[in-house]
């Protein structure tokens, strides 16, 4: 699949390796490309270090993109989320299927962080509402982006969640999911964008088994 | 294990039942005692009807609690919890281990509920600060009644979290997990009761879960 994908940060960086492994077109999106590639990267050097580890991986401005994608991803911090796809050109957001997995933090509150939005809202209605053109898929939100596009990462059968008003839309994230090892009977289909409430608020009990357990590789699973 | 257990209503009569069906002393706490008697329970008759299958099931008031038992379950409607706590004799509360398994859903809003609290509170929270001579621990609040005290009841292993300041009162409430079939390696200590935030914040989900499935017997597993 064509995928744009937003987020320069580790779950951009994670996720598009990830992507050009399972042999996907992946253009990153940044608002100036140049800056970007000169970002040290722990480990690695810089930012174009880094990518020149995938043959193929673009790295683009938002200005720069020409083609409507299969798939926009939203790897940006929740906080920041709105304001990034304000950057994007609106007539590739207009009827395409975007895929959010961001969660909004609050630390000012001290640790563990709490939610900047929640219980009868949610970051991908607030995505969906400034957007009505665009199909917003909420997904991979609930676990590690190590995990996101490779379930096998964690031992045994393990679930990913999905919220969207539109069932073609759904079925194109799901496609995506298949390709990077998801099995369809580990996709749970929770109903319309408002069932992002649900997802969204799993994240605090993330955070405490994160800390209960010491790393980040779990996942939920519902067992029935 | 002698057991107080408050709210005499579908979730405070399956955990009764299985309680004495695990050999447990349970004592049930209402207002007055033979009005709840008379009181229709569907498919049985009334509660007294239902009450003459567990032989040694006790039904008082809360005016005739008189000695301390091992554990306190509040069993009641989150949204009356602390009214119902505040019935409770101030001598039998103090010192003791109080099992919160409620949640407060607000309907105000529509279905599905919201919660009435979250995010940087919880109702575990709540009613440790109003009793702060309680060892309260939160735990079970995240699945059907049915499963709560018979976990055998959904097929696979699946968990339980548990929440609270005491160390003690923690391992009462797992010695009362086991008796019922809960293994060690399912029952997760997620810290003090300020936890409680991540588990009540469960319910969303649970609650789209269940009208996607269109069954409660289901329960939350996390895979590592």
């Amino acid at each position: 699949m064509k995928i744009l994908l937003i987020g320069t940060g580790n779950v951009g960086r994670t996720l598009a390796a990830r992507l050009m492994e399972t042999a996907h077109e992946v253009k990153m999106i940044t608002r100036d490309p140049e800056s970007t590639k000169e970002r040290p990267i722990k480990n690695v050097g810089t930012f174009k270090d880094w990518m020149d580890g995938y043959s193929g991986l673009e790295l683009i401005a938002y200005t720069e993109i020409s083609e409507t994608p299969d798939i926009i991803i939203n790897a940006t911090n929740g906080n920041q989320s709105l304001n990034a796809l304000e950057m994007m050109p609106a007539k590739i957001m207009e009827g395409s299927v975007l895929l959010d997995l961001s969660n909004g933090l609050d630390t000012s509150k001290g640790m563990p962080p709490s939610l900047t939005v929640c219980n009868d809202d949610s970051l991908g209605e607030q995505i969906q509402r400034a957007f009505p053109k665009t199909y917003v898929v909420k997904s991979l939100n609930t676990m590690n982006c190590e995990i996101m596009l490779d379930p096998s990462k964690v031992d045994g059968a393990h679930d990913v969640f999905m919220s969207g008003n539109k069932a073609d839309a759904k079925s194109k994230v799901k496609s995506l999911l298949n390709s990077t090892g998801w099995k369809n009977e580990n996709i749970i289909d929770l109903g319309d964008i408002s069932t992002a409430r649900g997802t969204e608020m799993l994240l605090p009990v993330w955070l405490r088994l994160w800390q209960h357990f010491g790393h980040a590789n779990f996942n939920f699973k519902i067992v029935k």
